[in-house]
């Protein structure tokens, strides 16, 4: 089963390579990382996306609070979260073929970030079916290169029972 | 100095503890890391951003690509790239503040991803510097949580000499 795991971390040196040793210890492939800051300079956030056994991902959740430069680990698993991914992509598009390629772009949300005799570079994000979607519809077209972010995932809060 | 290193590794475990153990040998405090998909399943793209010495920076480079698993790593430090992070940040947001959080959030071109009573979830997208400002601007509301991913880059291409 996918897992989103969302960890506090001290913002120093190491704290990643120990989460990622654990990870491969168990020869766990991470499927996608997103390492950024947060409100609070000394610390990060790691919003780490697995897939594997549900038991063996909590106990590796569990071993990764012992550490002592994790301050909190939640498994989003099973939660409504709003995940989000964000895509840079170049894709082939000579001149006659920017109407139909701006249609695609406008279908997606996308933005256009540069534009070239031969190419189109486009910002997309949102969740992760979404922006495979867009990458399947932009591959007839040739696809020059691409760069994701690890999905990011918070939470919903509004459905959550007031007490 | 900020470098940028964008590496294309082998999608397999352990990879990720061994890029973050050869910074970590060295005390480099990543700033901030993505590590997503890239249109070949074999193949996962990780953009790292370290500030440091531009010699050491180098010499990290180049023991990177030392490692079998990693394909390719480029140093984007100098180059016209495009750069681009995405956060979600759910900020404290009273139904009579709507209307000035709603045009914060539409100069910023950001999205609202939920809405409750008492806060607003918002999706936000640019320059880590236009998501810096954003946080700023937040900040007298009471902000809930925040979740980034970290940059990503790729360069622009069209101003580069064509021959």
């Amino acid at each position: 089963m996918k897992h989103i795991l969302s960890a506090l971390v001290l913002n120093k040196p190491g704290v990643l390579a120990h989460v990622a040793g654990m990870f491969a210890a168990r020869a766990f492939n991470i499927d996608s990382l997103a390492v950024g800051r947060t409100d609070d300079p000394t610390l990060s956030r790691m919003t780490i996306v697995v897939v594997g056994d549900d038991k063996v991902v909590e106990q590796v959740r569990k071993q990764l609070v012992k550490i002592v430069s994790i301050v909190k680990v939640q498994d989003y698993v099973g939660q409504d979260v709003v995940a989000r991914d964000l895509m840079l992509i170049s894709v082939s598009c000579p001149p006659e073929k920017r109407p139909e390629m701006m249609a695609l772009i406008e279908m997606f949300n996308g933005k256009v970030v540069e534009i070239g005799q031969k190419f189109v570079m486009v910002e997309i994000t949102g969740p992760e079916n979404k922006i495979e979607s867009f990458i399947d519809a932009c591959r007839p077209y040739g696809i020059k290169s691409m760069v994701r972010t690890g999905t990011v995932a918070m939470p919903r809060q509004a459905r959550t029972p007031q007490t």
